[in-house]
């Protein structure tokens, strides 16, 4: 191989460990701009904690049950040891892949193993004990995410089935998605959002944020598919950043279209979700969709995002965010559309998603439940009906957000 | 060719497109920090609604408009059909220009086209329709950017005259100021601006995110001037880039020394608005200049910009954000140092560039103001006054941006 | 050398220019969140005219001053003369150390030279005048922190001593943290911090802004970290983003531990600053660490962060941000840790780094404090008490950062 060649594909895959990264704070402002300014630092501190978290587990297990080695091939579970088991001494990685060096395969598997947790820190925004929600955190970024992502990407049953998803609308974004709706099932909803059979509208306390937040995730994306490619391939890289960024503009245009046609208003958080959810549609199938196909896929998921949010509403499920319904129900979407667009399109590729959806839904679902379960019936999972009304900042952190603003008591 | 090297071109123009991406979140957090909280969500939708709106006019008329092919060369016109045409089909897509794919072209010049739309916004910020404002961006970006670029970018009959435009002092910021001008002088100023022959000052509403939005057009435009390199050539990029971040130094620095001259006063905006000014300046020449070129070219448009603001002022025109002088003057400014400083200087060049700035300068005046009145007379172009009394976030949007907190009427 | 890999190489350093620049928002944002809205024009007025000033005086005396040439190799100082000298002529500069070009490897130091200045901005916030900030920070970034950085990286007597820092755990971040110590020192605690022999609280106003801060920081360390590699060797810079996320990792776990033992508190401050305590204290031998080895470098300096901020307290020091702890004390550690960890470990390296430590540390403290001496008492340091109570924003602005709200008096 060529050595310059070599170097440029590491770039790349650098350049896009970093996106993902950032993602990490387009999350964060995100979920707090949707949420009440009492429950920020909450928040704040959920999303920094996971990455530490995360990192960590993933170094000390997630990535070596994610990617055990080819002799667990085809197969459900594998793992090659704790820690970080390098293939060569001392500095200098040997070629990974062929691509790019075995640090750079494991930081960018590394960034994404946190995103998965993070999906769900926003359903439960508000809420949750915090050390609850970091328990929760470090067994489903150590265990579960990794289990269920060998399946495909490690060589599993799930890829020998072929099932695809190109960069994780089901082995990342449902993946979250499933444990938000557990989690936010068994926790209930906030005090005030459900009240004498009316939803209450409970608005979020900064739209620049937010907005700030959906912009970051969509520079982040760059990264989270563009690194999917696994190398700088020019044809395919540059391919999926067009579709990428073209669901995620249909994405937006059909939630505000179809937003407006129900409520006659130029809602910007729907706005920002159907992006958002434009982005997760596309993720599954990035690098096989044509231009209109993306365009399509972007303008199906900004519009399931609207029906979606007002239907977790009725089913009494409280999602300050609309994680449920950007992460889940825009990721079932996109892996479906695999099999109705692009290169391998037809009934046998589209059942081959929907077994990869069954699958990887019901162990989410299962495996989240038990462990939601478990701290609920050990630790607790909400905290007491006082700090709820207060602010988590005040009970769990001893601090205010915003010190020297006059705040509205609500 | 050698393949190292088209890889790694391809991999550098991706990264231009995600730092031109970023530029937008940058435009966005400028315009609301200089503006009232009240509108907060109105801008915030506008910006997001540009990129959607962008993006997919672009990608249906635009591009097409744009680079229209060899037979039009040197024309005035031309388009080569709806859509996008592949150079080839399938998923590898061919080398295109020698240095990148089709795909990396077309998304790059997409990412452009959204900027001047968005220079617009802020000029028309807290007044203008929000439909009204669509509209305009729609056929501005889909149809009179494309044309208008065509006549350099796409080798038409600016490019036949031999005027110069390295990243688009002209043909994007002035293409914006241009409408910002036509569309601040048709929609007249914000209530209280002018009042009993007194100039009024409306200081905006966060002035950290208009410093964190400064900050990121800075960080966008290593893409926006490095990525019209439109290669990795190590000898021009890196040279852009030091050219661009000390004309945007001499920017900042030439404000600062001209406002506290004048008012006696460490004023924040002017200072964000100077380094703004001295990256639009150095835009048109980026390639061409050296190291003291760009300090003087940076120095002069930071001045440009305190001396624009005030005229502007004078003119009874109500720019909130200061984007006619950053955009239009500067940009013209930095046009026309092209021919004053680096390789091409002389009389003759100056004359090209003069000429340049005033065939497109008329084109996009003449254009934005028959859109504009054209909508002005149809659906209308400014909001009821109650509605601007009270914000545009409620009466258009049905939100406010910061309901956690209170908030000064004024 | 081959064309492709130089390519690439350049694209890597230039990617890490951006990525160093934006770490200046980063800065921006932690400092005004950490301090209160009164104060909040003024810094970022600071941290915004710092990048404007350091690029400057770096172009004209500071670039030349730290790598002077060959002929002073091992030396003290040198000097190769005013403003940029070029290798060559024209637009294709020539490969400069085999891996970039000349305007890389300019723009690159440039980006590094600010930030040892902004460093001391957060530790004198809210209540040092302007214009001592600013001439202080000319002469700091112009003169000394070039000369200082020459000894070892411009092949001064450091270097051939055997001292080692890789990407400038002393070299940038002591440097930066031992002026502020004595700006610290000299200017006092602000008013109320240390009332009736006890330590006040001073809380800072925005803690999502502090967040995004050091999300922003983390992400610029890819290229602070990642560009010291001084090319894209594969295996020498993944390895130094996987050391550099892991010593983060390590350093928000350490501080999180440590502060929840000692004060029973989920402190997000403390867990930001552990954070940047890690990313500080691997900055020295990032390239040099194993995993487990960077997580314990990490897990320490974010303990030694959350002892420090209280020593500091305890000795009547007052830094609002937390700087000297995290750069200053950090910064120490990570140099030592090169003698502890990693390749040339040992008795010999570790005393060749505790010399670097006390030679550096002493030539700082020295300069620091003769310039913020003389300052103080020519043009005076401190703001007026009055000026200090109602805030700088008012009296050094003539602006408030946030008109539309109601703040608190305080």
């Amino acid at each position: 191989m060529e050595n310059g060649l070599f170097v440029a594909n590491n770039i790349w895959m650098m350049l896009c460990i970093a996106l993902v990264f950032i993602m990490h704070l387009g999350f964060s402002l995100l979920e707090i701009g949707l949420t009440r300014a009492k429950n920020t630092i909450n928040i704040l501190f959920k999303n920094v904690i996971i990455i530490v978290v995360g990192l960590l587990t993933y170094t000390l297990i997630g990535f070596n049950l994610m990617y055990p080695g080819a002799e667990f091939a085809g197969g459900f579970i594998g793992f090659s040891g704790f820690g970080l088991e390098l293939p060569v001494n001392g500095l200098t990685a040997e070629y990974y892949n062929g691509q790019y060096t075995f640090w750079t395969e494991f930081l960018f598997q590394a960034m994404f193993a946190a995103t998965a947790a993070t999906i769900v820190s926003g359903a439960v925004a508000e809420r949750m004990k915090l050390g609850a929600f970091i328990l929760f955190s470090a067994v489903y970024v150590g265990l579960i995410y990794p289990i269920v992502g060998m399946w495909k990407w490690g060589g599993g049953f799930l890829e020998t089935l072929g099932f695809y998803d190109f960069a994780g609308s089901t082995l990342v974004h449902s993946v979250g998605g499933w444990a938000a709706l557990m989690a936010v099932w068994l926790l209930g909803p906030r005090i005030g959002k459900f009240k004498d059979g009316k939803i209450g509208v409970i608005p979020g306390h900064s739209l620049p944020l937010a907005t700030a937040g959906v912009f970051l995730l969509w520079f982040g994306w760059f990264g989270f598919n563009g690194g999917s490619v696994l190398s700088a391939e020019p044809g395919a890289t540059s391919l999926v950043l067009v579709t990428t960024c073209l669901a995620a503009a249909g994405g937006g245009l059909g939630a505000f279209i179809v937003s407006y046609a129900r409520y006659k208003e130029n809602d910007l958080s729907m706005l920002l979700n159907g992006i958002l959810g434009g982005l997760v549609g596309i993720t599954a199938g990035a690098d096989q969709m044509g231009v209109t196909d993306a365009i399509v896929i972007g303008l199906v998921a900004g519009s399931l995002v609207v029906f979606a949010v007002s239907l977790i509403d009725r089913l009494r499920l409280d999602d300050p965010v609309g994680a449920i319904s950007v992460h889940l129900v825009c990721g079932i979407w996109g892996t479906l559309a695999v099999g109705l667009f692009g290169n391998m399109k037809g009934l046998s590729q589209f059942l081959n998603q929907f077994y990869g959806i069954l699958i990887v839904g019901g162990a989410c679902v299962v495996a989240s439940f038990i462990i939601i379960f478990t701290i609920k019936k050990t630790v607790g999972i909400r905290v007491p009906k006082r700090e709820e009304l207060e602010g988590l900042d005040v009970h769990e952190h001893g601090m205010s957000a915003y010190p020297d603003f006059r705040l509205n008591e609500h």
